[in-house]
């Protein structure tokens, strides 16, 4: 019943006045299903979640809904600074079916202590029944990591509840940790570079910004769980990794596409230049 | 017409549920106009602004207004995330004919580029006519700080825009720096603990923490410019330093008061132990 394989970030598309573009997106998902994805992590890092309003998260979930998008192929990031936000998303997530949600800690405040964090996600799940939360360790980016700790007591409070992780730290150390911390948890590695360690430490899968571009090697290589595979979406990782990753996996998907509109980005995001374009992987 | 004096990030009291209490931010608002503040910087750091959905600092701001706070008495924290965010509570508040508002860059992005920055507050500015903008820098918790260029380039491009500037970095050789390359621009430190520093070359004052305390005595130092002034005023702030700054003002205010409910933070905040109340200044 749980989630595992390979989860896509799906990038979020802008129209001409830096809207998001429901038809698009829709697209986007469509085809990162048809290249294998497990399902699909929309509203993450990667996918400018923190720069779109709660209406406009809203929306899209609600079009994907409506055009056949099945909910269990869905978790939703629903992490957001404010209590109020996070669970207005979580609930409108949970109500639709999704299959869970990702769930960024309050990221604003640093240096919070583990009871605040704690009581972060506590009082979030006391007010919405039925969710199946994933939790989003992602420091270099929030900031605000999830220790061990915190991860433990959430999880003994909360079984049924707190089903997994995205460890997107980099620092597979901790990803085993938990592994070996929290029996039965879903782990996912938020890089696809850490996939088949994960798999042979028991993880579910990644949940990975380059499947919006690789999907179906990184598929084949969880599937395979061979050296060979592995090595193959490595090569392209590293190239993506010298690039500002949100602005090239644009640039990729336009080219692939043929639609510049693809390029548009929210500030503070920036597209490409020209000499950064050259390096985008062919 | 600018701005100066000694501003309050007001706190932001919650209920027994932990909604935002509007009658106790009422009283607590009209308290600070009394003791001194020359304006109210509602919603920021200190007030948990980033704990707050949209609604609840629209109807806070209603509220007050409705109150018979005067809107050129307010200036309200609008920068968040999100462009579409940014936008509505700016344009709130200039609809309103707030003193201006204190904004945040776009702060979940880590490592964002200068033009990036620019984009972020420029996009707002062509959003929100008649806007009257005071950047606010503080690293320590936003991550993303307002480099001087960019502060140069917006008061260039928007001189009658981009007013001020809150500088809380705590580096007053970088609030020199700004005073010094950007004529006519309203500086306030973020602690007055740079009060006098401040006003000696030309700064506008200070929006400052402990105003919820002790509004009178900074006021005082800010009117008289005397170095024995500026020591008593230190003083109390660094006992207040050496504690969770905004659960110990919340904590000062629940005993001045003689109202407990006044302790309530949301998380990821959380209240003082029984052994940091007891460095609360008498």
């Amino acid at each position: 019943m749980g989630l595992s394989g390979v989860l896509a970030p799906v990038l979020t598309p802008f129209g001409a006045s830096l809207d998001p573009d429901p038809a698009r997106f829709l697209r986007h998902c469509r085809a990162l299903l048809d290249e294998g994805c497990s399902a699909l992590a929309i509203f993450g890092t990667t996918s400018e979640a923190n720069s779109l309003s709660l209406e406009e998260r809203e929306r899209l979930l609600e079009y994907l809904l409506a055009n056949g998008i099945a909910p269990g192929q869905l978790l939703p990031g629903t992490g957001c600074c404010a209590l109020p936000d996070t669970v207005r998303l979580t609930k409108q997530a949970t109500q639709a079916g999704c299959a869970g949600v990702l769930m960024l800690p309050p990221f604003y405040y640093k240096g919070v202590s583990e009871e605040g964090l704690f009581r972060s996600y506590a009082r979030t799940i006391d007010r919405v029944p039925g969710a199946r939360i994933y939790l989003y360790h992602i420091p270099q980016l929030s900031q605000v990591g999830i220790p061990l700790r915190v991860i433990q007591r959430l999880r003994a409070e909360y079984p049924g509840v707190v089903k997994g992780i995205k460890d997107s730290s980099g620092d597979f150390e901790n990803t085993k940790a938990i592994l070996r911390a929290v029996p039965g948890f879903e782990v996912f590695v938020g890089s696809e570079k850490f996939l088949l360690a994960n798999l042979r430490e028991g993880g579910a899968g990644c949940i990975t910004a380059t499947a919006n571009v690789n999907a179906r090697a990184i598929e084949r290589a969880f599937r395979e769980r061979s050296e060979e595979a592995q090595r193959a979406i490595d090569e392209v990782r590293a190239a993506y990794e010298k690039l500002p990753l949100i602005a090239a996996l644009k640039e990729a998907v336009a080219r692939k596409t043929g639609d510049p509109q693809w390029r548009a980005l929210r500030p503070p995001l920036v597209e490409l230049s020209e000499e950064q374009r050259r390096l985008i992987p062919a």
